[in-house]
């Protein structure tokens, strides 16, 4: 059965009316019962597909966003699709989602996207992008870099970004620390080599504790394991295992993000130690988790609602044809809880 | 300028050869860098898109596969995006996700998809479907249920199931507080009236608690709140609160979820309570936080990565043409961790 059943032979099967198909598949009162019935299981037997005109418009005029997330599982991430999804579609864009590993050629990904999607525009969440690729050039939509480093945009990037600045926000955690009475602070950084995130969050640390006169102890830089997925609760164990066991004395621990630091917790519960009495631990990010950790984890809050809003904004101009948007760097805050202990 | 604009355009303009552009479009090596460069400016500035046959052939033949989820920033779910998308691309098929409501039609909106992108079939995760609605006949794509509740099943949702009986796993978790002693054993149950898989959850723990002769009291059942999202540890924090304000006895508490089972943490810790010294609490699921908790919680484990992997088996069956397949019920596995106390 393979050519293309028409409402005329659906009717004709179940000897009815085409207006009486079209009644039952819409679920229209004005129906027997028992015709409705009848009419369904042909249409379902012969995979019969309603094609009105009205349908094929809606087709062909696609209005759809795509969401491109590279780490789709980071509870950080999948805490914004629904203010994506609440944004676009508040605006009548259709929404998806499009999840990329680290290692996949993010723009090249884009790039197909847009010609098989017939997309309207694309948001990238998260992930890094090789800023010497040329790739983005060939993405014929316009885009939008939600979280995406700052550090990242490089001259072949022409889209504007919505994020943070890594540096200060990271260096401001680490003030904290130090203005609690800190001086021996570890770092759960990001991978080796990283140029994103983790990297800037790196440079914040060290800004912080050469302004307040103490001396970077590299002993003290602990760096995501590249065997394990980054930012996961997993990695923040392991790392946090070894600067344990490596008998570094240190009194408090920053992790680059609340996951980590989620790890992080255990690895010190595990050793036998408490939180904030033996070790003190902040994170970054603000994901709710935090607050259900014993004790609640002090962070910096990123305002991830209103990043996910201005994105979809800063691509509805792109959409109607704005040109020279600036980037948004929007600002996190200090959320004091209860795993930071004062030193004298 | 609106008009379509083409290879030999962008060859015209830089004036060069069709060749060139090809060949600075595609990173190949053997152009001149500054000419690559000129022509990357040319087809960034004109938008051009790269319109070969072989491409056209891949947009007609799509090779798509949705996965709808309801819940979509639900860590159970999130983390299983991986292993459906690692599984449906390693047998050719791209995949993108589709947010749902839980208060969305999800087969009108599976019609809608299979009608728009060309699918080839669609994944359901999450959710609960309507048994008597019969929109599901006009999805022209084949389709399986993953984790959405056996119960939900009805005469007008022709397609194959994989997860667990909600019954009998729930059962067994509370055999298993009842076998530690536990006769008081409180439940955080779904939203009043749930049907799907909080129904399911609440039918085994009174058929548990018959088993061993003790009476349900109707004061130890909760359910999550319907104007919190349900299965969030906001939910199970606000439910566990009143359960420990209503002054009622109880030496256990059997949350439905894991992420409900944080929110009773933070309730119970907040209380100035003890886990489990003071009370009990299991969860159920398995994700991974339960790991990172203090302590650690108890919990039925669902083999979410096999029930991804069987989804993907059973909807590449469906698409080649294959009939009648059976449900596939998984078991879960106890796992004991750190939060009953054993009572005499």
């Amino acid at each position: 059965m393979k050519e293309i059943i028409t409402i005329k032979d659906i009717a004709r099967m179940c000897n009815v009316g085409v207006a009486t198909v079209s009644r039952a598949i819409n679920d229209d009162p004005g129906i027997n019962e028992k015709t409705k019935e009848k009419v369904l299981e042909t249409v379902r037997k012969y995979r019969y597909v309603p094609n009105t005109s009205a349908r094929n418009l809606k087709m062909t005029e696609s209005n759809t966003i795509a969401l491109v997330v590279c780490g789709v599982g980071n509870v950080f991430f999948s805490s914004m699709y629904d203010d994506f999804q609440n944004e676009l579609e508040k605006n009548g864009y259709d929404f998806f989602l499009d999840s990329v590993d680290n290692d996949v050629n993010i723009p090249a990904e884009a790039f197909r996207l847009s010609k098989e999607k017939r997309l309207k525009g694309i948001i990238f969440l998260g992930g890094w992008i090789n800023p010497e690729s040329r790739s983005l050039l060939n993405v014929n939509v316009p885009f939008v870099f939600c979280t995406v480093s700052q550090a990242i945009k490089g001259p072949h990037a022409p889209c504007p970004t919505v994020g943070i600045s890594d540096i200060i926000e990271a260096k401001r955690m680490v003030d904290y620390l130090c203005d609690m009475g800190h001086r021996r602070i570890a770092i759960i950084a990001g991978v080796e080599g990283d140029m994103a995130v983790g990297g800037g969050r790196l440079i914040g640390y060290k800004q912080s504790l050469a302004e307040h006169g103490i001396e970077v102890d590299e002993r003290l830089i602990f760096h995501m394991k590249k065997d394990i997925d980054e930012f996961t609760v997993e990695n923040g164990y392991a790392v946090t295992e070894e600067l344990i066991a490596s008998g570094i004395e240190f009194t408090a621990v920053f992790c680059i993000s609340d996951l980590t630091a989620m790890g992080a917790y255990r690895a010190i519960y595990d050793a036998g130690l408490k939180i904030p009495e033996d070790i003190s631990v902040v994170g970054f990010d603000g994901i709710e988790f935090g607050d259900y950790m014993y004790p609640r984890i002090t962070t910096m809050v990123q305002p991830r609602h209103e990043m996910a809003v201005e994105s979809v904004r800063i691509l509805l101009d792109l959409i109607a044809g704005k040109e020279d948007i600036p980037d948004t760097v929007f600002e996190t805050e200090l959320l004091t809880r209860d795993s930071v202990k004062k030193i004298n």
